[in-house]
């Protein structure tokens, strides 16, 4: 008798979500992908020649309708950020699991709300599992280096040194992209600060944040607020600090790489950046190319989540990630936003509160 | 409506069949293993519990005969090396596809009737496909390598350097091995091997090998005519020359490398050894983990290989993979074995006769 | 015929002091060094020891008197950094050339006066030499980045990211020194500020600094106002953008890189930190040896800025560095120390001049 | 009162000649070059302008002839290799140390008379130093390899494998240096062998060697019996082998490396090739350059080799390097041409007689 796999609708089939639908439906063993939606109709003919044998549907709520008559059981919510929010709630309130992409939203109420659905949710759903991927927490190197940093290799770990770098994209496509994005901070960093929360421990407290910017090749982005590059710096309670670079002019591919360093000893990730282990020797010098995106980079640590997750909804495990988290990261995100474009340092007392720097 | 998934059978679940087991279960999409068979109940109990809705057999033949009834399309030969041909042998004449674990055979002749029976069966089943899986050609760093050197990056190339060396054992489990394995050029150099001609093309033909060994930790292996650690040089006709290094005695993990030189360029593959992206920064220097053995290096190459001959058999194209370049592989390493414990130089003539050296 | 040498003494053989000295003595074809001061008895056994023919003093004034009658052409001023600018001025003023060790001072007017004091000297002096030592902008990698970059190699270089991190100090020795060192951003970050300055352009004007930091292992230096890991970020007038890290918490050793980024390319230096070409494959991973100090790392740089401070003293040619890029340095270093004390963003006009967070 | 310094002379002022000329004159400081020969006028016209105060002569006799007169100690002979032997052998008939180029003679005869009339000399000049230069055994990197495997760090060395490989030289002006070369194992190879007698123990006992190679760009090579490409393997008495690789093919630059397992753990040298620490990211990937020359590497090495054979002079300390290794490197380099050219494996007994495969 073969064991029931957990019945998995997905919402949005653009870039990312078309990947989580190809993890759903043929690399997550314990899953079934039953259903999809999207507005688009390419996507909706790409699914059905991709995809057989899952139904496709343009509206997410007729999906959410028709499929839990079928024994849907969990949602991936991979539309654009803006509907994030509203589709996970809804999921949540039928009292589906869901796993939503990165971030909740873009606006820390809206995020809030999320949680708080969740929560509510939660009294009558005990076993529902709401999670937000970070896909960072799933590749096997930061794993590998959180692990480290847990048996005490490094000592305290209080030094912390990121960077979310993107490919050039000569089309400057996401220029426009930035009006909706919420910044390079929110879109880009906000996977090291997350992975700084998960470092440095969830508890922790900002003390302060700073960044400065520049937009060197796409002045454009100035009237969404946006830079094309920039640093930040996060203070901790507790004698903690994190350095962040996030970028879009990076000539090579994607450049993604952390620091840790604690009392007794440094862990660093992707540092030596590679896409495989060919090495070119040439007349102009030894050469090794890059991964263009960061899914070139991260796609096990995907496939990892997909797993992982369907894995926490069928055992009725903890899940990998706590959705409190998100709202977190997308809290500092925003003040480094606000301080990249407003110019001031922004102070926060011990309860989380601004206390300087407000806009 | 869902497409038709080709529905597999697997024989042997040792270490290397419950991988196979677990990319065909799991991680390829278009095919279904229905079956599995394998003598030792501990395995079938592992199948039982880790492979829901798999048939389990001990009897190779049994499941072959019941599993025909059942649409049974292709068979995974994953089992020991002394049974490979045979089992090979019996699904081919039912014109089952094959995908048979290398070697076919530490013997050329009975290589060869692997080849023989596939060619007859051809004539009756032109569809039928029948590979000899040599996993680095699916890794997505040898096909990389492959085709630069294809699109003429390095010039022709004429110079090439490969090793195959394993992370010590210190239970020396390998010892008894050794009774069966063809020696360590049959059982670790033959993947190098299959790499010089498939970089060379499947066409080349040797001029000479020669090889030298030592026992430096398991002197009990010359009982078997094996050593722990050796060096080979195959010599081509049209001045091509490969070196060898296979070995047992690796302290750190897995050292498996290569490098092309061609007269334009040269292509390293794996000459910088890592296992992830993570390295560890403590008193005593800067230390990166590796891999302990080849699945750890080559899991994502063993996962294309399923997922490419499951293609080929529903979408009746070629396999990656020629049939006949295992039976040249096997020749060249048994030669290479013959030259490492007689001491002679061996040669070949053009049509591929020893001229010299033979025992 | 045996072409002149430059007459040489120097001031100072404590660490460093006895590097330039031995550099001068024995690394430096074109210089004959004939006198050394140091008020440190042991030193000065260690010089006659170490360098026979040379004359020693324990009292600088008198080794001027003495040694122009010798005929002296310049000195090298490698005594504590309290006595570099008045030991250096002393030389200025006897129309000597000066090499002086960084900083000139850790205060701006007193670095200031000895660029006076130079040009001063200058109108009747018109050939004497007077250079700063930054020892990276003679190492021959760093060299190499900036060549690369002044031929356009990265386009235009808008983002600058380095550290100075030194090796773990157990004994906290750097503590005492932090009373006169100027801090952390002074004694370690100027070799990053004046390679900012070198490869964004020495004319850079400085918009804003903020810097954060903590102490990690060494709370005590919070009596000198001095932090043991601290981030900084300088935002230049143009869209030009760096960002520094600087500890003394470096379990393995010294870590010194950076990177350059531009809208067409990245260039980065010492990212891969090595101390020579070993590399150790043993039980628990690949291992690599580090320098421990910044001296193991550049020395040949050292070298040759001895060897070309002496070939524009004696063909009388520009010296590879302008004193006033000095100046600068240390005034961006003071700012970022206010800032890593202070807490507060500081914010210069154009014209160089702070407009906030003024102490 | 300067202590005294050792007078040395040069005989070839080549390109090495002109390199050990300027390490002598400027980069030692206990040594003072007071003479050189060479018969050609350019060379000499190249030393009068570059090293003022040596005197210069166009035939070595008269060289020597003249400079005892003056106090000579020392000669170092870095002419043609074909007057290496003739010129040492002169100098040391007269009592003075020696310091000469590898290789002694592309003749073991020759070689050996050498070390016989070194033998004889040091009867009556007890004192007298004379040393073959390889110059890795003074480069950092290797001496600290063997200084690890002397400390057992990766337990019994058994299995060597290193390469020479030269940069592609497109005008092929080699091809006529072959004539006198000794063919590529003397040429290249030497420095190898050298290091596998050293890294194994100088009293190793060769028990066979084998080599194959190829003409792949330039066959006229053939008519010097020598190879553009080439492998060797040598088999030591008591298990150990050693594997080489040279090459005149390298597209990017000079690719030497070795590593040395043992039944502990392993040692690389110069396996990550790199000529400085900056890497370049571009579009097409992060490129490294590299030394286009062995000196481009090894520069630091024979500055080394010119201090510690004046302090061994000087001091009357042994040298780094026993002068019979030198013959011994040369034995095994003809064995291996030899070995190239007439295709047979070369067997020795345990004196050293060759026991098969003569020519």
């Amino acid at each position: 008798m073969t064991s029931p796999k957990l019945k998995v609708a997905i919402a949005g089939l653009g870039r990312m979500g078309a990947r989580h639908a190809a993890h759903f439906y043929g690399l997550t063993p314990r899953a079934e992908l039953i259903a999809a939606s999207t507005p688009d109709h390419r996507e909706i003919a790409w699914a059905r020649a991709t995809l057989p044998g899952v139904r496709t549907y343009s509206n997410y709520d007729e999906m959410l309708y028709q499929e839990t008559q079928n024994g849907l059981q969990a949602v991936i919510v991979a539309s654009v950020t803006a509907v994030h929010a509203e589709q996970a709630i809804k999921a949540i309130e039928l009292g589906l699991h869901v796993l939503c992409e990165k971030p909740l939203s873009t606006s820390i109420v809206v995020s809030e709300s999320v949680v708080a659905a969740y929560r509510k949710s939660l009294e009558t759903h005990p076993a529902q599992k709401v999670m937000c991927g970070f896909s960072r927490r799933f590749d096997a190197s930061y794993r590998d280096a959180f692990d480290k940093i847990q048996s005490g290799l490094i000592g305290k770990p209080t030094v912390f040194s990121s960077q979310t770098c993107d490919k050039m994209d000569a089309t400057g496509s996401f220029v426009e992209y930035a009006k909706f994005s919420g910044g390079i901070f929110v879109d880009c960093s906000i996977h090291d600060i997350d992975l700084a929360l998960w470092f440095f421990g969830e508890e922790s407290r900002v003390k302060s944040v700073v960044a400065v910017g520049i937009t060197a090749l796409w002045p454009e982005l100035r009237k969404y607020n946006d830079r094309d590059n920039a640093f930040g710096i996060i203070e901790f309670y507790g004698g903690k600090i994190a350095q962040l670079f996030c970028s879009r002019m990076m000539a090579t591919g994607q450049e993604d790489c952390t620091e840790i360093t604690g009392t007794d000893g440094k862990i660093s990730v992707n540092t030596q950046l590679i896409s495989n282990f060919v090495n070119i020797h040439e007349a102009t010098g030894i050469r090794r190319e890059l991964v263009s995106d960061y899914y070139g980079r991260f796609r096990e640590a995907f496939i990892a989540e997909a797993n992982e997750f369907t894995a926490s909804c069928l055992d009725n495990n903890a899940t990998p990630l706590k959705l409190e988290g998100a709202v977190h990261a997308v809290r500092i995100a925003l003040a480094l936003q606000d301080s990249l474009i407003s110019g001031r340092k922004i102070e926060f007392d011990e309860s989380g509160h601004r206390i300087t720097g407000g806009t």
